[in-house]
C-alpha cells in the first residue's frame, strides 16, 4: 500500500517557532508556566508539562517568582498589562503574524476607525486581537450576514483572524465597502491554512483513503477533516496512532495522510508507522 | 399624449453650484476667464462668453488681469500652483466632491501608498486627481483587468473618478485586495449618476418614447442613453429641442424625458415645450 504524507501536514511556523521558544525555555529557566495552554495539541501541553512548563488560566494564578510564556495565539492586553506590571520575565511566543493582527487592530482603533475582525467570537487569538483594538466600537464577524450587522460608518478597519479563508474575508470586505465612505483593509491571513488545505484538497482526490490527524476538538483540524471527506468520502478524522482501525485500510491501494497546524509531528511519525506496520 | 419629465434630469450639485459660481463671478468681476469650459455643455459654455467669460485652454493664455473660474471637474497640481504663482484672482467652482478625491489621492500618496484610480483615464477630472496624488506611482484603471496590470504591491490606495458606478468600483477593489497586504479604500462615488440612472432605468420601462437630452460628446448623456434604450429601444438621444423628429411620436402615448448632469435647465425646457406643441 502506498502511504502519502503531505508535505504541508502538521506544525505551521507559529506553532513551531512557539514550540522551539517553549522548550528552551523550560530547559534554561526555573519555575516556569504558559498562560493557557501553548497551542492546541493536549499531547504536546503534556511533554511540556513533564518539562515543568504549568498551565494556568489566568494572571492571578501565578506564583510569582515564574517564567511565563505567552501562547502562541496570543493573550489579551489586559493580561499582558498585568504581567507587565508584575514584572515576571515573559517569554513571547506568540504568532508573528498573530501579534500584527494585533497591531493594525490598534492602530486602527487608536486612529478613530470603527474596527472590524473577521472570525470566530469565541477563539482566543480573536479575543487577544479586539483586546489590542482599544476601542469601545469593534465588531466581530464570522460572514457576510454578520458584516451587514455592522452599523454604516464613516470609517470602517478591517482585519482577520490569521487562519480565516480568503474568500470569506474578502466578501466581507467588499459588504462592508458599501457601507462607508473608508475601509481600510489590513489582510493578515496567514497562507498556511489556505497551502494546507489545497494541497488536502488535492492529496484526498488522488488516494482511496484519507487520514486527517489533529485534536478532535480543534477547529483547523476539523475542517481540514471535512474538506477530504467531501472529495474523498473514506476520510478518517483520529487524535493519535491507536485510533486506527486496520478495517478502514481494507481494499485500499492508497492512503493520503495530512495533519493540523498543532499536530506534532511525532504523533504523524507515529501514524505512518503504525501504517507501515498494517500492510507489511 | 403624456410627457413625464424625470426629477433628477439635469444639472447635479456639482455642475449647478459651478454654474451659479460662474454666473455671479461674471457680474461682480472685471476680465474673467475659464481655464477649460467650466461644465461639458456646449450651449452654457456659449451663453457664459456673452456675460464675457472667455474660455483659455492653458494659464500662458491668459493676460494676467483677469479672475480665473476653475471648471467643476478641477484642474491639474500644476495649472493651480502656476495660478498661485501669478497671483491671479481665484473663483474655484471645482465639484466638492471631485475635491474630495483629489484630497485623498493626494493623502495616499503623501502616506507612501501606490494610488489607484478608477476612472477613465482620458478624463480632465481624472487627470486632475492623478496630479494631486504627488506620486510617481499613481495608476488609473477602468475595469477589473486594468486593475490586474496594477503590480502587487504592499500598500495599496484607492479612489474614484465621481461618476464612476459602484459595482466596477467594488469589482476593482477586490482584485487589488487579493495583490497587498494593506489596501485603503476612499469611495469618492457621487451618488447623483447612480440615481439619474436609475431613474432613467424606471421611466423608460413605463413609457412609449424616452428622449435623453445632452451633448452629443457628453460621457454621461451617451452612458445615459445607451441604459434607456436597452429598455426601450424607442430611445433618442438628443442635443437640443431642434432635433426632434415628429415621426418619433406617432403612436405613442407617452414620453419619458432624463438629461446629462451637464445639460442647461432652459434645454430641458424648450424640449418639453417644442413636444408640449407637437402633440396638442
Amino acid at each position: 500500500m502506498n502511504i502519502v504524507l503531505a508535505r504541508s501536514a502538521g506544525f505551521c511556523f507559529g506553532v513551531k517557532r512557539a514550540v522551539n521558544m517553549a522548550f528552551a525555555a523550560a530547559e534554561q529557566a526555573g519555575p516556569i508556566c504558559s498562560l493557557g495552554p501553548l497551542i492546541h495539541s493536549p499531547q504536546l501541553v503534556e511533554r511540556l508539562q513533564g518539562e515543568g512548563v504549568r498551565v494556568v488560566a489566568s494572571v492571578a494564578e501565578m506564583t510569582g517568582d515564574e517564567t511565563v510564556i505567552i501562547r502562541s495565539h496570543g493573550i489579551r492586553r489586559e493580561e499582558e498589562q498585568q504581567l507587565r506590571q508584575r514584572q515576571l520575565p515573559l517569554v513571547d511566543a506568540t504568532c508573528p503574524f498573530v501579534k500584527k493582527a494585533q497591531e493594525y487592530a490598534g492602530l486602527l482603533g487608536e486612529q478613530g476607525y470603527t474596527v472590524v475582525i473577521v472570525g470566530e467570537q469565541e477563539h482566543p487569538e480573536v479575543q487577544g486581537i479586539v483586546s489590542y483594538a482599544c476601542s469601545d466600537s469593534v465588531y466581530v464577524v464570522a460572514d457576510v450576514a454578520g458584516a451587514r450587522q455592522v452599523p454604516s460608518g464613516r470609517r470602517l478597519g478591517l482585519v482577520a483572524q490569521t487562519t480565516q479563508a480568503y474568500e470569506n474575508f474578502r466578501a466581507i470586505a467588499m459588504e462592508l465597502l458599501g457601507r462607508c465612505k473608508e475601509l481600510r483593509v489590513f489582510n493578515t491571513i496567514c497562507d498556511a491554512t489556505a497551502v494546507r488545505q489545497n494541497e488536502a484538497r488535492e492529496l484526498a482526490a488522488s488516494v482511496d483513503r484519507m487520514l486527517v490527524i489533529g485534536g478532535h476538538n480543534s477547529a483547523n483540524t476539523n475542517r481540514l477533516a471535512r474538506i477530504c471527506s467531501d472529495i474523498q468520502p473514506r476520510t478518517f478524522h483520529i487524535e493519535t496512532a491507536s485510533e486506527i482501525d486496520p478495517a478502514w485500510l481494507v481494499g485500499a491501494a492508497s492512503v493520503g495522510i495530512t495533519a493540523g497546524a498543532s499536530t506534532p509531528e511525532w504523533i504523524i511519525r507515529e501514524v505512518v508507522e503504525k501504517l507501515q506496520q498494517l500492510t507489511k
